[in-house]
Order: structure tokens, then C-alpha cells, then sequence
């Protein structure tokens, strides 16, 4: 089954909002093994909107339509509905006796244009709402099948999950083929870099639907596999990703909608140990993301952000002299701020970040993205150099990134070499 | 100006990711005063990538797409718009130059596929990237304009700000109707009651299209007027504006893309104060907000995050016993704890944060969502008490909104009495 999703209202199109509807009823779809070929956004327009039905149920099984269904004047999809099916509006009774109680129930009175919502082209079924007054439509005509849904997120949503989903799968029960979604999260390595060594794995490419998604925190890479039946698709993807698992296995930190601040806390709390924080030119980003976690006070001591260097002194005791002689951006000052962060809090690892995110701060020396991080446990104090960008929030994003993935990888004795 | 926004990628269509790139054109597109008619997302397949193309340029003058330029087999825009175009792909010399350059700053070894970002339709004026490795094309053909841009962000954002959007206002000079906008950003009152207060203001919503957007930091209220030239479109938004400030200016922190961390921020320069920031509910969060603001050495002095008892005695000598007896999160220890900062880093002043964040660590008399903020400056110490909700990612950031706001409202006088 192959599917369009349509947008309609000008405000996805000046930008006000981000069509959150359309990935949500896209995702459901995925999962239940139906293929979107498209989404598309058209204005409160009636020849746009019209020409989009027309060009959508030209290619495609299924549509669904979210917006324009509300009381004002702007909302005008019942109306094309109509005028596209040729099928005349009439009162539907159990939709009016629904928009009735929903008044009721808010001591809110009736106006006429609510009473209008009940409206229903005759061709189509409409489908309760139970969360507002605009009813969705269901059509189906020459094997094709056309929903209309409110744009209200949380009125479609329950329309989708109480009605049309069931619905939907009823339909399409002898479902063919089966997809497993898995996606690998990975850091410390380029996109490319990481490309080249999973291309290396025999057959990777044919064996699944890769796709690499590259942001300042790492490259996600997206599996998807077919197959004949569930199980099938669940051991190959299995499959998939053990192959890669083993050829870069590790840079991966977690999958899907994990953070590496939760894998880090899991580790933490793992082996009953305590961290401590020392941050200058994070300003406080990685305590932040630790912190996110719910329990993250089991293992989380403290956090010290070391903006000045009187602060790095008196709260560490970073030596002066260090300072001088090697400046606040140093390998040896990074050692000494997570050896001092571990020693003050008595935390068992101690973390510290000291850089340049920019845009100023350069010197000819220390380029802005110059980041040092140091790492120190009861056995081992170590520091490593990174060079970031030019963009102040991202360099943040990525060293604060870099440092959790340092704890990672010593929590688990994998080194880290980028 | 008409124009199409299409973005590839089976991410969007699958519901991976939210088309955040097509609301941010949209957006900008209409300040430009072109008008978006259609936003469409298709998936890495070229038959419907092409097809997409020849449809939208048949409707639209302009058509910009997004995505589909990385490195890796799933990219394919490249060799749709060579084919499309029917254009040979050419090595461009400063592309590559472009690229070289990207990988030697961050001593990446540059791979074969890296040298292939640097091939460029022939039809093509390539844009430079400066925040990545793909660059972007600039098509002209038959009057019409077509633009790819990678599908990253921020690269996509570096782009559009810094060739395309001054491009495009330079080739569309003719406008007719001018808009003026204005969003104001306020925090501190709930949007209802912002609303009240706003629709009491004379004919306001006759001479201003006005929309309020709430979020966790507060409520924008978006102004656009529009006049038949650009001076009087000025003037009537700033009437507009002036009004609003009279009747709800104690809420108003700032306009457009401004943050309460600027605000705040330059308020310190020019007062010549230095802060310390102590946290334990928001775990580094104010601290990390501060630090966004490149400068921020400059009066941030350090911030601390006690999320242990430990910790709030050690580095912010709070009296044990005022723990035991009012619990850590207390009016009494979010005072000990601003005036602790404040003394340990002598700072001008210190600002604190206790709470419960949720899901966990609430007790039958202290609910989810209480939180605690102090403030200390050398002629007075208070804390005020609020209740947020029970997310805790979107609790950490009410509370980080309201200690900025507290900080704001003490350098102006302004009380703080919700």
C-alpha cells in the first residue's frame, strides 16, 4: 500500500509551524507497513488544494489529509471534499449530537458554525472525534482510500490511534512485506570515515536500507529491512547489525531514541561509581545533559564551571603558574582541572573541558574550536585535543559530546583515537 | 514570487525527523514577500525526486530543495539535477578547495568521496558552504530559479542567510505591500492573562495581526502590520509596539531572535556586576545558558552545581541544620545558597536554584515542580517560590527562564510578583 500524506493551511507554509503532524502520521504508517511516497503542504486555497487531491489519488492507495476541517472561514476542505467527490453535504445526526455534548460539557454554548460541522459529504463516513468538534471523513472509492483528519495534533492523533490505524490494518492484513527499523547511534567519527568502513562489509548495502544522518552530536545510521514475514525481518535486521556492530562497533554508543548521557548514567550506576564535573568552556552543558536524566544525583557529585581563572585556582587548584605558562587552553591545565574537580569532590572520575568556542577568544596559536579534555580516574589521568568549528553552540554541543564519549570509553576500555 | 520548498530524504516521509528546514524557508521566504505555495518531501528515489521537479517548476518561479547532497549512495539530488538539467557533473576548483580546506582545520583525512562533494552541475552556480562540505546550487533556466541546498541545518541556515535570501531580495525589488514584524518576547505571565491585558488595548487587534505563541520560556506575541510603502508599514508597527509595551511592558524582555540570556547579559556589562550562579534542580542549566552568549567571561564569574548535600555545605558553606530541619529544597537553603555563591566567588551577585524536578523526588508537602530561586545582591537577599509542571526537561527550563528573569528584574527595579 502506497501512501500520501497532505497538509493543508497556510501557516505550514509561512513557516509558524513545523508540521509535527505529518511526521507523526508518517511514522505510524512506516509501522504499519504502509509506504508514504510523499507528503505535501498546500494553502487554504481551493484550486491548490484540488489539484493535490487529484495528482495525489493519481499515484498513490491511501491519502490523508490533516487541516482546514475547523468552524472559520479559512478552513475550506470539507467544501473541496465535496466539490472533488461530487457529493453533496448533509447533516450527519450523531456527529451534531457529538458537537452538542462537547458544548455542553464546557458550558459553552452553540453558535451556528459549530452546528455546520456536522456537515458530511454523503460519500463518506465520518469519523468521531472525541477530543473537539470537526469530524474526519473516510472515503473509499475505485479501491482508493481518502481520509480527512482535523490539524489539531491532539485531535488527529486520537482519531488516528482510536479509528484509523485499527482500520487501516484490518484492511491490510495480508501484508507482504515486513520492515525492522533500527537505527545505530555513533560519535568520535566523520560521516564519511564511518561510510568507508561500513561499506566494507560484504553485501551491507543489499542486506539493508542504510542511510546515514550526520548532526553535531554524532552520525545516526538508519537500518531498514524487508522480508517475508516478522520474524524474518527482525532476524535479518539482527543480522545487519552485528555485521556492523562488528566493523565499527566502536563508535556506537546507543540506538534509536537513546542518549549518551542516559548510557553514560546506566555505566555510572553500573559500577558504583561517582563523577565530577569541571567546566569552563562547556559553561556548564555537559552537568546540564548529565543532569537530564532522572537518578542522575546517584552518580552525578557535582559540577564546577571554572569560567575565570581565579575560579580554576581557588575551586581546583589549578596551579597558577600552569596557567601562565601554558594558558587556560592547555593540555596540562585540563589534567589539572579533572584531577582537581576528582580530588575536591572526592567523585571517583573526574571530567574537565577547557576551549575556544568562539567567536572570540582566538589567538594566533588557538584557533576557535581548540578544545582540551581531561579525563582522570583512580588510575589513569589523561587528556586529548579536539578541534571543533566555528559556530559557538555547536562547539558546545560537540565537546560536550566528546567528553561524555570519553567517559564511555573509559567506563568500557575502548580508546579513544579521533 | 511564487515559490515550492521541496526537502528529500526518507527520514521526513518515515517520520525520522521533523521538516524543521521547510518551516525556516517558509519563514523567510515570506519576510522576503515571496509567497510559498506548495511544500513537498519525497523520498531518495529519482523517479520521484524528478518528478517533483517538473512539477513544481510548471507552478512556481522559484523552487527551492533541501537534502540529498551528502556523500554517502542515499544523496542522489546531485545526479537528479545533472539529470534533470541534463547537465554534465564538472570538478569545480574552489569547491574543492572549499573542501580541502574543511578537513585540514579539523586534521580529517580527506576521502575520495569527499573530492566528489566538489562536482557541480555545469548549468550550476555553485554556493559555498562554509559550515560543511556540500555546496549548493543556484540554477537559472527560463526565468525560473531553482536551489539546492544540503539538508543539514545549519549548513542549509549558513546558506540561506548568507548568498540566497540577499540574492533573492536583490532580484525582487517590485514589492507592492509591505509587511512589518515584530515578535515580542515576554515571560512571567501565563498567556491568558497576557491576552486580557492586550485585547483591553485600544482597537489592537484592527491595526495589527497579532498571534501568541506560548512555550515553556514565556509568550511571543508576534506584531505584523502591513502598509502600501515600507516607511508607513514601520511607523504603524511601531505604534503598535508602544502601545503594547504601555499596557504589559513589565513582561516584555526582549524582540525577535533576542534570548533572556543577552538580555541579561548586557545588562551586567553595562552595570559592570559579576555573577555566580549556584544550581541543583537545573543541574548547570542557567550556567549553560549564560555561556551561549559569546562574552560571557566577562561577568560570569562561575557557577556551581551542589546537586549532592555535600556539595551545597562544602562549596556553598549552607548550614547543615538548615537542611535537616527545611529540607534541601527550601526557601531557607535557596538563600544560604545565593548568599553562599555570592561570598565564595565575590561576585556582585548570586543567584540559586532548588526544586524537584520530577519524575521522582517528590514528597506528600514538596510536589514535582517545586523549585526554589534565590538572589543576593550586597543590599538584598530573597528567594521566591514556584510551581512548574511535571516534565522534567521542560521544568528545568521554566525554572532557568525565572531565575534570568529574577536577575533582569532586580538590575531594572521591576518586581517579579507572579
Amino acid at each position: 500500500m502506497k501512501a500520501q500524506i497532505i497538509t493543508i493551511g497556510d501557516e505550514i507554509l509561512i513557516g509558524q509551524i513545523v508540521n509535527t503532524n505529518a511526521s507523526y502520521i508518517g511514522e505510524k504508517l512506516t509501522y504499519s507497513q504502509i509506504t508514504v511516497s510523499k507528503v505535501s503542504s498546500v494553502g487554504d486555497e481551493e484550486k491548490a488544494i484540488l489539484d493535490e487531491f487529484e495528482s495525489a489519488l493519481s499515484r498513490n492507495d491511501l491519502i490523508i489529509v490533516t487541516g482546514g476541517l475547523g468552524p472559520t472561514h479559512d478552513d475550506i476542505t470539507r467544501k473541496c471534499i465535496a466539490g472533488f467527490f461530487n457529493s453533496e453535504l448533509e447533516m450527519n445526526e450523531q456527529v451534531l449530537a457529538d458537537v452538542k455534548v462537547f458544548f455542553e460539557k464546557r458550558n459553552r454554548p452553540l453558535t451556528k458554525i459549530n452546528e455546520e460541522q456536522a456537515l458530511v459529504p454523503k460519500i463518506a463516513k465520518p469519523i468521531r472525534n472525541f477530543r473537539g468538534t470537526a469530524p474526519g471523513f473516510w472515503i473509499e472509492k475505485d479501491g482508493k482510500i481518502f481520509i480527512s483528519l482535523p490539524g489539531v495534533p491532539f485531535e488527529m492523533k486520537g482519531m488516528m490511534e482510536g479509528y484509523v490505524l485499527p482500520k487501516l490494518n484490518e484492511l491490510n492484513p495480508a501484508r507482504n512485506v515486513f520492515f525492522s527499523i533500527k537505527t545505530l547511534l555513533t560519535t568520535g567519527i566523520g560521516e564519511s570515515s564511518l561510510y568507508e568502513i561500513i561499506k566494507k562489509v560484504d553485501n551491507i548495502f543489499d542486506e539493508a536500507k542504510i542511510a546515514f544522518l550526520p548532526n553535531q552530536f554524532g552520525t545516526k545510521v538508519r537500518l531498514i529491512v524487508s522480508a517475508l514475514n516478522e520474524q524474518e525481518s527482525i532476524n535479518r535486521l539482527l543480522a545487519v547489525e552485528q555485521k556492523i556492530r562488528a566493523a565499527a562497533g566502536k563508535y556506537i554508543y546507543g540506538k534509536d531514541e537513546e542518549t549518551l548521557e542516559e548510557i553514560v548514567g546506566n555505566l555510572l550506576i553500573e559500577r558504583g561509581l561517582r563523577l565530577a564535573v569541571a567546566e569552563s568552556c562547556t559553561g556548564g552543558l555537559v552537568t546540564n545533559r548529565l543532569t537530564n536524566v532522572s537518578g542522575s544525583s546517584k552518580y552525578l557529585e557535582r559540577g564546577l564551571v571554572s569560567y575565570s581563572n581565579a575560579a580554576k585556582v581557588e575551586m581546583l587548584h589549578v596551579n597558577e603558574d600552569i596557567i601562565h605558562e601554558f594558558g587556560a587552553v592547555s593540555l596540562q591545565v585540563a589534567l589539572q582541572m579533572a584531577e582537581g574537580v576528582k580530588a575536591v569532590s572526592g567523585a571517583d572520575i573526574g571530567i574537565s573541558l577547557t576551549g575556544i568556542m568562539g567567536p572570540t577568544g582566538a589567538t594566533p596559536d588557538k584557533p576557535v574550536g581548540l578544545v582540551y579534555i581531561g579525563i582522570c580516574d583512580d588510575t589513569l589521568c589523561t587528556a586529548l585535543k579536539f578541534n571543533f568549528g566555528d559556530d559557538r553552540l555547536l562547539n558546545k554541543d560537540r565537546a560536550s559530546q566528546a567528553a561524555l564519549e570519553m567517559i564511555r570509553r573509559r567506563l568500557l576500555g575502548i580508546p579513544y583515537d579521533e
